[in-house]
């Protein structure tokens, strides 16, 4: 159908102002790397609008894009032709329940705005991102978001209790009350988190909410190994428990470039550097003594507390501008992995080795949530620039790669596969799951018109 | 084929001991009210063997269904013909990782077995029943079991970091290395969990691990009202966090019989009473004075604390002695629901007057584990004997399901569907949902060989 037809179509059940020209803000992802085209911009304003367009969709063979904030960073929000479907204005906190101790939300709804709802209720949704100021829910849903708060309180997938989803024929799949408990058939709501947009529209979910933080400290622990941070890991679980929100692992490089562009002396001198965090519920004034005691009693003595709430905030701001501090390194190429936390440091006595070998004098900057075993892993090949440097991507990937995967670690730990990665899917799923995979597909959206080239290779 | 053929022919790869005949402790579900029938009962004792038996039934079309301890309550566990597959050899300890949190067992291990395996390494499984000492992991993440410890560490599906599973074409999925972060593809181990072994056999989980509890604080509480119950949880998990893990609901009526029958004095006088624990990883002695405090602030003091480990056993059995002391009622029908927290009140005065007036003189012992929505709500119903009581089963249901279902409940908690709860699964699932179950089912099944006629209507 031609796309003057497609709009006069959707007009006649969808207000005009709903149905936009496409431009860069949508057509092109986030890192600037992949520009896509669509006929319209379509922003729904209800459920019922949504179901409408994917009914016409499915009626006439138009192929539909999803998006929320577009700051997905594997492309996977780039329409290829048809429509784009923007959440944008679906995006009502739509309740809260604190028995439940959930609330239920628009898809379209900005992470931040769903924290300070929970905030503003005495509560705290702990999904935090440094996109959450424009990131949406859906989004977080489609992607199974991590971000800062893994350790404690798990991705995405592990704090969603309900959906609210619109199949790619229209129909509504939608079980929001928050049930805590319920083994009734298999489990579809897990195969829609994650989906990145390809089974269906999320358009609502009830989400669980937490107590908030009454009591924090933080500390900064220099360490001579990878395995000495994993054995101080290990021993913070066992007596701290979920009080351990953070465990930040940060090499001496990442370290030295963040200093220097924050112009904050590095707290301590070692090799590698651990941020951990402890938040409590209770107000205690006796939480930061026992962390002291803790450390001292086993050893990790080179290391300081935050006395203060702008102490804290410095030891913060070294670990969040590593990203922008390696900027002065180059072009990079940047990786998303995990690995189980018990072989973090040999992925990392493989891996730079292997990379050095191929291409002399490149950089590593290394450093991550080692609580939960992802790693940001950035190399910056010498005198490369620009885009430039996606000629080196598939030689750079392929060692890096095969050192996750004989560490039996994940090439796509939180950022999904989207179309950078979904050739990479059958060296980490087999035949028969990608088998299955595509009957999912190929049963919920026949014509295969949602997000197509996405996700499956 | 016939049975002595299909042993001859086994026996070809399996050792003979494998292959034994199926008595009443396969036969014949806990509840003992369906009486199954197989040719042969199969214990394979390698992840090899089962993939060889199930090669083997794919292609001479014999059904297979697999059994764990056998204590499931909605009849899943009875085979209809062809082997039963029981996973009691495959019973291994894998491994434990501390630094990753996670222990890697066989699907044949006994759930006390995995906390014991834990708690020798200093940590705790927290998956807790009162089956533990027979029921298998396997069959706890193909049923999704609840239990004691939802409220701080949810369900099976929650625990489960990875899985190895045999499908019915003897193809292996193996995801087992613990990893917290990875995205990379549709979940299909989420589809497998709960799935009560219509989709595969599983063979081996990786599953989380915590801290161990240091501090313990129990009380009992008396309140007027369920609402005000309700209000004691909101106010308490704000306040304690995840140290808050149980939160009892008992009816005066329920403690009644179970302080008669246990010889034990209620602790408090009143309408509804809660049984609520607090645990701390670190070692604490002013948590129970934080809880007495924090009760008598927000005028709960119709309460006891537990002042010792006996008081706190005692406290325990009259929760835990309900379901015995309940007997002299009679026969009874029982239901697995939860609904929204903030419903449950409203569930429980619907619901008895409905009840009442279609039964005259009904019974209703209602108690649960508030804390995460689940209400064991049993029906006694006047006079009638035994199996008597099946006859009254599909009235009594229609009565609380439609209630649970006006509340936006779920009809099946924890324990499944089966064959017990099949016929209502259409009442909470959507036709498209139930399509897209049963592609799945076929795709992994063409030949339905996998528990048919369990789960799926
Ligand atoms: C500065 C920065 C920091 C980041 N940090 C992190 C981090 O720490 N952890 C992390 O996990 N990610 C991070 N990201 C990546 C990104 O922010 C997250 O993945 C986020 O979850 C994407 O949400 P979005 O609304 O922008 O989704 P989009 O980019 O718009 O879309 C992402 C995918 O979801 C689909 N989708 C979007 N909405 C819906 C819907 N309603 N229904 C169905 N499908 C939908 C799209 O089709 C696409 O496949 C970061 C990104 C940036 C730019
Ligand atoms: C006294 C008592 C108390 C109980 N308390 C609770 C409770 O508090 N919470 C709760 O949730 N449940 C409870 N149950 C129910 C039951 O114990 C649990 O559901 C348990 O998880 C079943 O495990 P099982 O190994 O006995 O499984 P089985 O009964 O053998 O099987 C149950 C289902 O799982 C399938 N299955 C078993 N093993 C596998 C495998 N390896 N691969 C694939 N499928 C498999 C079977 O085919 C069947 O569909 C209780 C039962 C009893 C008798």
């Amino acid at each position: 159908m031609q796309a003057q037809e497609i709009k006069r179509q959707l007009q006649a059940f969808l207000s005009g102002a709903e149905i936009i020209e496409a431009d860069d803000a949508f057509l092109l992802d986030q890192r600037r790397r992949y520009r896509g085209r669509a006929d319209w911009v379509v922003q729904p304003a209800s459920v019922e609008n949504v179901q409408h367009v994917m009914r016409f969709c499915f009626e006439h063979g138009i192929a539909v894009t999803p998006q929320g904030g577009n700051t997905g960073l594997c492309g996977a929000a780039v329409p290829d032709g048809g429509l784009l479907l923007s959440l944008s204005r679906l995006n009502r906190i739509r309740s809260i329940s604190l028995a439940d101790n959930a609330i239920t939300v628009d898809a379209g709804a900005v992470l931040q705005n769903v924290q300070q709802a929970a905030a503003e209720a005495g509560r705290l949704f702990p999904l935090s991102l440094a996109s959450e100021g424009s990131c949406q829910i859906g989004g977080n849903i489609a992607c199974n978001a991590g971000g800062l708060n893994v350790l404690r309180y798990g991705t995405m997938r592990d704090l969603v209790l309900g959906l609210e989803v619109v199949l790619p024929n229209g129909e509504l799949i939608s079980h929001l009350p928050p049930l805590h408990k319920n083994t009734t058939g298999y489990d579809l709501r897990h195969l829609f988190i994650g989906s990145e947009g390809t089974l269906g529209i999320i358009t609502g979910a009830s989400l669980k909410l937490f107590a908030q933080p009454q009591t924090t400290e933080t500390a900064w622990v220099g360490v001579a190994t990878i395995s000495q941070a994993v054995a101080l890991l290990t021993l913070m679980q066992a007596e701290f428990a979920e009080r351990l929100c953070s465990f930040e692992l940060v090499s001496r490089f990442a370290l030295d470039l963040s200093a220097d562009f924050s112009k904050i002396a590095g707290p301590v001198d070692a090799p590698w550097h651990v941020l951990l965090e402890l938040t409590d519920s209770v107000a205690r004034d006796d939480l930061g003594d026992l962390l002291a005691e803790f450390l001292v009693a086993h050893g990790f003595d080179n290391a300081v507390l935050a006395q203060s709430e702008s102490e804290r905030q410095n030891l913060w701001t070294l670990r969040e501008n590593i990203s922008a501090s390696q900027r002065n390194l180059g072009a990079s190429i940047k990786h998303d992995i995990a690995v189980p936390i018990e072989r973090v440091a040999e992925f990392v006595e493989r891996c730079a080795p292997a990379l050095q070998t191929a291409f002399a004098g490149i950089q590593i900057v290394v450093f991550g949530h080692l609580g939960d075993g992802s790693l940001h892993y950035n190399t910056f090949l010498p005198g490369v620039l620009g885009n430039e440097v996606y000629q080196y991507e598939d030689a750079v990937n392929t060692i890096v790669y095969e050192n996750v995967l004989a560490c039996a670690g994940t090439i796509a730990a939180e950022h999904g596969i989207g179309q950078v990665k979904n050739q990479w899917l059958p060296r980490v799923r087999s035949e028969v799951e990608i088998a299955l995979m595509r009957a999912i597909k190929a049963e919920l959206d026949p014509g295969n018109l949602l997000n197509a080239n996405k996700l499956l290779p």
